[in-house]
């Protein structure tokens, strides 16, 4: 950021939105009502256009008209789809990626799969502040299977090392980065100091895919899994995607045994013969809407290009930071992103101790959709497709006033269910 | 069907479509050629029009207008439309049912639950002839837990016990309508015999569940699952449901420790503590999008009432039946089905030699879309909701005429991947 700009002044976020090589992309997708600052695109992308229309078509020709015979195109479409995700977002060769099922699902499965190709070993590697229902997924499979949780203190190369030395553990499983104050892990160097000591890795992709450059395939990685409705605009609920490395497709063992993972499906035989490749992980009938919307999310990321869309998405969360420095810190805000680009993913997280009221004032008196966190984080998530500057501007603004005004103090404290 | 009637008349069956109270829910549906005879709604049933406008609706509302607010909605979603169909389809009492995930990932996990609460039971049982992936997935839970599957040779009441009787059995894993020959299981009678012998029993009701009358919890069923993209109308790939009884949702252990089955979800609290009833066997993020396709296909159903689509799901195969009497045994065809109506569920089954071929002759030249079921099987399937008599009077007279003209003879005997 240039030292004569200031960056409390909207001019300057404005004069970034004209000079953003990524601006038009923001008319691909529905904007309701443009006064409305979004910064939750990473809870759940917006709608892309395209995927309206897809949508009518899949439903209304593919199903309405073609029925049955539809399935003649929708069978391959998970490999299909996972293929271009493996090329756009995920660094990754063709036959290694599957669009299916959920994450919490597929971190199931692919977690299951490594705990038995290291049957010797009593240790998964985890992070305790790691997302919910990857600890819980974790937690379950370490008690089915009588294995220990190691937990890991930092998400650093020299940590996992330290914590993979005693040489028994069979996985360790992480995130890319991580939900809550968007620190981004040495992905590559981690997973070889995890090889290094015998492990496996999986890595959830579901906070960086599509808004940071991945390299699966170079770095070695043996699993992944994510979700594409946060940077892939896929919807509510819509299929998430399994990486399994080449190499490790037939070493391991998918547990789930479905006929879509049969070799010949339709022949209908009767012992399960595992099919050759990334099919032998697929498991039941696939969403054949979702796959659709996944299909259309992609096509946007893979336009616009991971390296252009992260150059905007640093861009954005420098012009929160210098915003942060100028007006929240002074407020009693603490920041918990890192100031290093390289060590961040695209959101930015500030702690309050009135976090919850303060996006409450914010959703229900300033149009601005943030993200709480229990228990004292408002996450401010930038989507660098449909977010503008001058909407983080925006954003960072109202947050500065609703807490200097204290308009929280009149609003209840009780949490919802939902946030 | 009274003997004074021909049932090779045409009239006769345009007769039954004139006194048919279902009649009018045709007009529900989306009908894009009306000369179609679709004889394949037991694979794919068709496409509600009330349900074209819940998915506009939910995508360009909800998601695209409402952005992550919309889950203030959606988290409730899998229980309240699992309630709808427990109510309307299931025979089943609140909070016992939930709509997620797909039929075979419900199978491993309602299956694995079983087996880890009989620790001390060795074996499986279930059918050889059954749907593949219900096959695999026992397949892979008895080689993945050290359990042998113990096939049964016919799913009749005194056979189940039979096969339970070395009192070592952990599970009985069926389905309630055979996918081939649509044999009607003694659900009731089974799962008491079952029971008798200590073992948990899971019901696939994918070809059942809304053309045949259930009740769940009279029948004292522990578990159950099924598609909903059969008789419930919710599209290819919709999520499919489970059914866990109420006394049995925290003796069983559920596999897939995910965020949504997390006691207090948003709290994100650091160990995992199941939530209580049925909302503790969620896994993942659920599809918002298939939610709504599912809800709007049992409301469909729900009206009509299940008793109302059975009378007529009777009379559609007497039907059909007669006409295989009439027409097609004299061809060398054999019926598979049973001719006893309270044993079938809602297609009829006939062999022929030359099946695969002739239902590409029926697809490409007659516009009669039927399913080929290896190796030698023509399934015919009616779905009360939208077939006429006379569809299913012409689909029957429209493979005599294609056997009877030796019309297969100009066609290619390979097999597809897809059928």
């Amino acid at each position: 950021m240039p030292g004569d700009h200031d960056p409390t002044d909207r001019a300057y976020a404005e004069a970034l939105d004209a000079a953003d090589p990524l601006a038009s992309f923001r008319d691909e997708f529905v904007i309701a009502d443009d006064d409305v600052c979004y910064l939750d695109g990473n809870s759940l992308g917006r709608l892309p256009k395209a995927t309206e229309e897809a949508l009518r078509r899949v439903v209304s020709e593919e199903w309405g008209t073609g029925l049955v015979r539809g399935w003649s195109r929708w069978i391959d479409r998970p490999a299909q789809v996972g293929d271009r995700l493996g090329r756009a977002v995920l660094g990754a060769g063709p036959g290694q990626v599957l669009v299916a099922d959920s994450t919490t699902v597929n971190l199931y499965r692919l977690a299951a799969a490594a705990l038995d190709a290291r049957p010797d070993r009593g240790a998964i590697v985890a992070d305790p502040a790691d997302f919910p229902t990857d600890r819980y997924v974790l937690q379950g499979l370490a008690a089915e299977r009588g294995r220990r949780l190691r937990r890991l203190r930092a998400v650093r190369t020299d940590a996992v090392a330290r914590a993979c030395a005693p040489g028994d553990v069979a996985l360790v499983c992480l995130s890319h980065v991580d939900f809550r104050t968007a620190a981004l892990a040495p992905l590559a160097e981690i997973t070889a100091a995890a090889h290094a000591a015998g492990a496996l890795v999986l890595w959830d992709l579901s906070h960086s895919a599509g808004v940071v450059p991945v390299s699966l395939d170079a770095a070695g990685v043996d699993l992944a899994a994510g979700c594409t409705y946060k940077y892939l605009f896929s919807g509510p609920g819509a299929p998430a995607w399994v990486y399994v490395r080449a190499e490790q497709q037939r070493r391991l063992r998918a547990p789930v045994w479905g006929w879509f993972a049969q070799r010949d499906q339709f022949a209908m035989g009767g012992a399960f013969r595992r099919a050759d490749g990334v099919t032998g992980w697929l498991t039941g009938t696939p969403s054949v809407l979702g796959l659709a919307a996944v299909d259309e999310g992609i096509g946007l990321v893979e336009r616009a290009g991971v390296e252009a869309i992260r150059a905007k998405s640093v861009a954005l969360t420098e012009l929160v930071i210098a915003l942060f420095d100028a007006w929240l810190a002074p407020l009693g805000f603490e920041l918990m992103t890192t100031r290093q680009a390289a060590g961040r993913g695209s959101h930015v997280a500030v702690r309050h101790p009135e976090a919850w009221r303060l996006c409450r004032v914010l959703a229900e008196q300033d149009a601005v959709i943030a993200d709480f966190r229990p228990p004292d984080v408002v996450r401010l998530g930038f989507s660098p497709l449909t977010t503008r500057f001058a909407e983080a501007w925006t954003g960072a603004e109202r947050l500065r006033r609703a807490c200097a005004e204290r308009r929280y103090e009149r609003v209840e404290s009780v949490r919802p269910r939902v946030t």
